[in-house]
């Protein structure tokens, strides 16, 4: 029956095994899916990735080689490299914030040090 | 002549043409790097890539395919998502050692106040 074609077989115009290998990762209502993997991998490469891996695993990898694809798709010269770029510089930025309030404060301490031994607390406040 | 040829065309045991859409990208002193994209993606894949993008950028993208192709093959079930989600979850740790060390600077700031208002410097230290 056409309908209980997975996405892949659909996409691909063949009959869906029961064994098939994606059928489980590319369900028909979401061709996309499926469409994605296949312009940057080729369906063999995908395939090929899932059957050696354990079933298990299976679902994941699926996740993540769409989730590659169609970050190529978008970007085809960076594609998910762009967000690791992306994600490394905020990480610089987010590590010269710290190391600049880190100075901050140890300037902050510094003050409060030196104000303390100029000013010990000889005469505490007296409650009215 | 066989040496020559691009990695790729000595990987696909094809003659290497003037116009090879591999050869500037995956030189034959390289033999691995071919063979990672080749592995992932597929020659024909890599290649209607290069192809679709201006020749200025087709270098950046080769360089971007070996290392998603690289980190796939080292990885099968995250490949280059795993450094995604590793990134992510250190740049989530930066902003909460920020907001700790803000929270901090706060709390020394306040105290720095009381300290001031409790010992107005009345009595400045005096020279020796």
């Amino acid at each position: 029956m056409n309908s209980s074609r997975c996405a892949a077989c659909k996409h691909l115009r063949r009959r869906c095994p029961s064994d098939c290998i994606f059928s489980p990762y590319f369900p028909s209502n979401n061709p996309q899916r499926f469409a994605f993997v296949h312009k940057i991998y080729g369906a063999s490469n995908v395939g090929k990735i899932l059957q050696d891996l354990p079933v298990n695993l299976r679902s994941k990898a699926a996740d993540t080689l769409c989730y590659e694809a169609s970050r190529r798709i978008e970007d085809p010269v960076y594609g998910v490299v762009r967000e690791l770029t992306n994600l490394d510089e905020e990480i610089q930025k987010a590590h010269c914030q710290l190391a600049r309030i880190r100075a901050q404060i140890a300037v902050i301490q510094a003050r409060d040090e030196v104000d303390n031994v100029n000013n010990p607390n000889f005469f505490p406040p007296q409650n009215d």
